[in-house]
């Protein structure tokens, strides 16, 4: 073995794997924010970032307008009709109040100047990160593309573990 | 330095690390629904996967018969006696419904063909996925190992740590 | 290139990233006792550890005496006031039954001669575990440095995932 061969081999190594994955499985809002603002920064800081939207994390990326679906099961309409309509309406997985906390958190994060949900999910898009609505989840909550926002991806596990071998941060929200 | 030294070295550090560690800390049917497609999805692929499970996720690992057991303290006993007993009796993390829910969430998992939870734990044992109960928490919640389900190993978190270091993606769930 | 310079290469790569990150969302009872075991054991077998509190996590790092504050607005003092002070005070995220599941935990935990939650945060900081109180989720909360323990930096998402870069665990709990 050459040299060269040895350095190409060795420069091969050294690809440093920078992509974050986040699995967004929670759909309370608190926990939606936390998920964004790391992706936001992360993308900011020019990694690249996939965000793998399964289950009541769906409901963060459902159009906040009524679509109307064909070919739903009973116990889909249903579901998708009790699970909230996009990050307006998300609770809080603590101090909810019947949806007064959530209200609450906003407020204090505009006196902050902290952007709001829809912002965050906006500035994610345009930063590039990569949206992945989960399939399969979708199915199984009764959720269909057209009930989702623009711009993202639908695929299944394999396609999210794929992406978690360029990464170095691979977090489960 | 030879050639093929710097070839061994090499070549060590080119071993690419493919396990994924998943913690298992909810014990909520969705979640572990969750876990579990993302260690079969790896294990079908090839990757190496360790099962972690600590705190309420042992609950899925439960026997779902009455298995007699000695030497518990009276706290212990209520403990075990209040925790669902394996993967047919957890609840629902949102829309729980006093139980409702994870019945309409495995009926759409049976419309949408999707394995049940104790299917996906059987395939994954199947698939040789490593599944470890956490022995301190189970002395926590007071349950034996003659509780649970056959085909595990019990360790603590050095084995747990020690199994990250061959990962490339670890998670908790 | 010589083989100094090839060895060169090859050893900076050889650097083996260490380093566990944590994420401590959650203010759950459980879910600390969780995060700070493996913080310690990781600490302990000499591996470099950082926590990032962060939202309902901050709760852990509070002080337990009443603080006096001056500058917040009406809602995060409401905040601060409605959410518990000191690991003390946390609840459990199952079978919390008004305060009285803790209890019953902790006397679990010492009868299986388990570590306080507040002996594990005592412990981690004698070990040297960094502890990041996130600076963006303080202002939000409503908490200030003061209200919170000592010997803890305070920082945003960009340090987080500064030290993701040196590690091989990162964890969202």
């Amino acid at each position: 073995m050459t040299e060269t061969a040895l350095l190409e081999a060795s420069t091969e190594e050294a690809v440093v794997k920078t992509r974050k994955t986040i699995i967004v499985f929670s759909g309370e809002f608190d926990k939606l924010v936390a998920a964004f603002i790391i992706a936001n920064g992360a993308a900011a800081m020019d990694d690249e970032v996939t965000m793998f939207f399964t289950f009541w994390g769906l409901n963060a990326l459902r159009r906040t307008e009524h679509v109307p679906t064909s070919g739903k099961s009973f116990l889909q309409k249903a579901f998708a009709k009790m699970m909230p309509q996009g990050p307006e309406r998300l609770r809080l997985s603590h101090m909810n109040f019947a949806g007064v906390g959530p209200k609450l958190m906003q407020k204090m994060m505009r006196e902050n100047k902290v952007m709001s949900l829809e912002a965050l999910i906006e500035s994610a898009r345009e930063q590039g990160v990569k949206i992945i609505a989960c399939a399969m989840s979708m199915d199984i909550m009764g959720l269909r593309p057209e009930e989702l926002i623009d711009g993202i991806e639908y695929a299944g596990v394999a396609a999210y573990l794929g992406d978690t071998d360029e990464a170095n941060v691979n977090l489960f929200i």
